[in-house]
């Protein structure tokens, strides 16, 4: 697949839908170095979901049906809304660990939405079933091209706003934002990859050779709990450098973006700036740093607790 | 004074103090019209503040008995920010309106800190008691030239990054920020003042025709509670749109920006974008309109709490 036209093709697609986040870069996050930040959890609904949504429905002839997806809540989020945005019905499914925030993100967005018990896993085999019955079109959370496509976006409109950084930090779940950075940067700058010690389906693919099952846990399972890593990001993921975190590392993320910039996110959102903060990944003398702020739906709502 | 040839001078001297803060266009919020903003509350201490105690202190020659200031919050938090990054000692009054958060701010940053009954102004006087005792530098919150200097670095920083609207919106108590953007704009784009209905010292003495006594309440008071228009604001600002909001449209702006875009800011923060939701101010059929995001520092912290 020429990785550089599907992106550069989505982004078209997706210019006018899709917000362009701003971005910054700080000296004030307490590492003696300074780290730039491309603010994706200002993103519609709260995470880099709806890049990945808009250039699926987009570039698709959705059925009478409309579209279905599962999520652990940001992808079910995003994909109402563009559902929402473009006049198709949507039926999203949810494990219940997706929490009261992000369900009623998808009921804001009108979509039809079932709770489903168990974890992510669980939510995605009710969606193939719903599929399979109604005929409506699945918008994968991450292991689908036009997915992979879309979230790639990010990354070439970083760039374009001058992104300096030798190395981008970016959380890993099913994988399809790092894929997508992957799939564009093309091996012209580092990516590291940074997971929660509870939910890290790529470090245990990597370690195994081919993608496995993992158990997922922790303060993050809720948007980086994929139980086994999309076969594209394990693809495109060979030789990238894969570190985790602590549940507790992510939570003095989360309140150093907060201290220092007012930035209030999901475990998620704060999980590659915690890479940093915890010395899981420390850059060489020079070396400069960014990391990708990938969700800010944190629970409980802070205006509406 | 060469206001130009000063905020210049300023934004030379910050450089590398204050932080370059992020700027945005959204179409989320909705008006139906696309909105710049500039998300200044994620300047240190989490206001557009840190930009005019930096300029003060860089630019004066402190006293061995160092700073002292009094403040709603906002402003205290950036001077004792400022003076600790300066290595100086900073004596810091608030009212007790100021509210825990930004009380614990200014502790945080290692000011000695006094609460006084009552509002902002009490606080200014017993900071001029303490500056005649002690013989430490006053670096007032809003009235004196390098104050309003430094806070227009903004509206220069924000025209380098791009800027393109017709008409600023921008969120006025004792008036620093507002006569910051006036010295920049010099008439080249439209300013638009913005204050609460039960904290309007701008519009009062607009009316009046001379700064006069108001009385402040409501839920901005603690960062617009200003008894009296400064006069350098107030001199500046002759012939400038003045328009009122609610508490209830500024606590719907506050919503709006979190829902939108996970941009959790304090009521005054909200203000000046409250002015547009509100219809308080109705931009013309393709006039572009941009609000400055001036405060962050909500109550209660929601990572604190």
């Amino acid at each position: 697949m020429n990785w550089k036209s599907e992106i550069l093709a989505a982004q078209h697609r997706i210019t006018g839908y899709a917000q362009v986040t701003p971005v910054m870069e700080s000296r004030a996050l307490g590492l003696g170095y300074s780290v730039e930040m491309k603010l994706e959890h200002m993103q519609h609904t709260g995470s880099f979901k709806a890049r990945g949504a808009f250039n699926t429905l987009i570039s698709s002839d959705v059925p009478e049906a409309g579209v279905v997806a599962a999520s652990g809540g940001n992808h079910g989020a995003a994909a109402a809304y563009a559902a929402q945005a473009l006049g198709y019905p949507a039926k999203i499914f949810v494990p219940e660990l997706a929490g009261p925030s992000k369900i009623a993100l998808i009921e804001q967005a009108g979509a039809d939405l079932s709770v489903v018990p168990g974890e992510y896993a669980n939510a995605l085999a009710a969606a193939q079933a719903y599929e399979d019955a109604s005929g409506a079109m699945q918008i994968h959370a991450y292991d689908a091209p036009a997915t992979v496509a879309g979230q790639g976006t990010c990354f070439a409109e970083w760039e374009a706003q001058g992104l300096k950084a030798d190395t981008v930090l970016i959380a890993v779940g099913g994988g399809g934002l790092i894929a997508g950075a992957l799939a564009w940067l093309q091996g012209t700058r580092k990516v590291v990859a940074v997971e929660p010690e509870t939910s890290c389906a790529l470090n245990a693919a990597l370690q195994a050779g081919e993608p496995v099952d993992v158990s997922v846990s922790g303060i993050a399972a809720n948007a980086l709990g994929a139980r086994r890593i999309g076969s594209i990001c394990f693809d495109l993921a060979q030789g990238v450098q894969s570190v985790l975190v602590s549940d507790e590392a992510i939570a003095q993320a989360q309140k150093a973006l907060w201290r220092a910039h007012r930035i209030l996110v999901e475990p998620a959102g704060a999980t590659a700036l915690a890479a940093l903060l915890s010395g899981a990944y420390t850059p060489e003398p020079g070396e400069r740093v960014a990391v990708l702020i990938c969700g800010g739906n944190i629970s409980p709502d802070p205006l509406n607790g």
